[in-house]
């Protein structure tokens, strides 16, 4: 199984109706893409200093089943429409974790 | 709910056996930080272009408990010794995630 992992950091014009059309735009997705398992996103809580803005993770069981989410026509959209705008950084990690297992 | 997500970029004269040791490091935590609901955290699968190197993935129940872990001793340490020292970039984010919920 593979956890995909993604932090954004925003550009500083970002507002709070830019994030809200990032959230729901991915919240349509799990309905469309059957590959996710689990499909966590939302922003930064404000806890600690320093952090990004902005987070995905998503649960997929191979590699096959995660280009199938990012290559999604849905998928690839919203993040053109709404996510792509507003990044000013990004990084984004697989990592393998045990099969049928959650986070 | 929350989870905690951090993605890493490796300095470039970082090798196997540094990220071996964060590995190992990271391993011990569970067991002696009861906070830590669940944690996955691994090497990037090299299977994009771009990606980070590495990212840590936790769930705690609350943000004193994300304190807990954060601050705990062995963590810190097991940061300072064997993390730290290999981080070029690092991004974190804490999210809201549902009750009861894994990732």
């Amino acid at each position: 199984m593979i956890l995909h992992l993604v932090t954004f950091s925003w550009r500083p014009d970002v507002t709070n109706d830019d994030v809200a059309g990032v959230i729901e735009g991915l919240s349509s997705l799990p309905d469309q893409i059957p590959e996710l398992l689990s499909y966590r996103f939302g922003p930064d809580l404000g806890l600690r200093e320093g952090n990004a803005d902005f987070a995905v993770a998503a649960v997929l069981d191979s590699s096959e089943s995660l280009t199938a989410y990012l290559d999604h026509p849905e998928h690839v959209r919203i993040v053109q429409a709404f996510l792509a705008p507003l990044i000013a950084s990004r990084q984004a990690v697989q990592l393998e974790i045990p099969p049928d297992s959650g986070l």
